[in-house]
């Protein structure tokens, strides 16, 4: 089961510190750049507000099975989180599309830091 | 970019003719077996109503940019649609939580077949 980066964010946040634990707390645009061999897979996307990112967290760490949220003082299980370190280091952000050209999505409510590599987006679904 | 099953889906849908294309079709009861070394993960989930879950469709093409939707006489990039068929196989579906015996998860909402691996879970954000 493996995975390969189909695209790169780029995004105003350049480290974890800075970037917003959710994406809708932030008004911000970034740019989800889909890889050229992948820019067809982007036909008729344009006709959706919300996209479904998925993101793979590089520097997560995948051995950790419980977290303390910041709003918390109690740990909790991954899966009753949404922290990047899980033992599959998927990010899910749903996010409003802005525009397209080519192969580069403007995008808004991002919540991953600059260089996240992309492995999917689908149409959002409510 | 590896993952790893942290669980499977134990689901009424034996093959992919009978799954309904959208799991809020369907009121069919499915149960999220987690591996026993991930149970942990799963602390503090019951206090959720509806959760996202992360599959790997180890059956889906990987090689598709384009699909035609079965509601659709045109074809639209993979990014634009929800097909299993995708450059990562990762299915995403909003579920609800219906109780929890230890590692088993009763669900509502289900779109994947018996024995689909599951690679994640967390609580569903609107």
């Amino acid at each position: 089961m493996s995975l390969i980066p189909v695209g790169i964010l780029h995004s105003p946040y350049k480290n974890i510190s800075e970037t917003p634990r959710w994406g809708t707390l932030s008004d911000e645009e970034a740019t989800i750049e889909i890889f050229p061999e992948y820019e067809e897979a982007l036909d008729g996307i344009e006709k959706y507000e919300m996209l479904d990112v998925l993101f793979y967290f590089h520097q997560a760490k995948r051995d950790l099975l419980k977290v303390k949220p910041p709003h918390s003082d109690r740990l909790r299980g991954v899966f009753a989180a949404r922290s990047p370190h899980r033992p599959n280091p998927i990010g899910l952000t749903a996010v409003r599309l802005l525009g397209r050209e080519g192969r580069f999505l403007k995008v808004k409510n991002i919540d991953a830091v600059d260089g996240t590599p992309v492995v999917d987006i689908k149409p959002h679904k409510d």
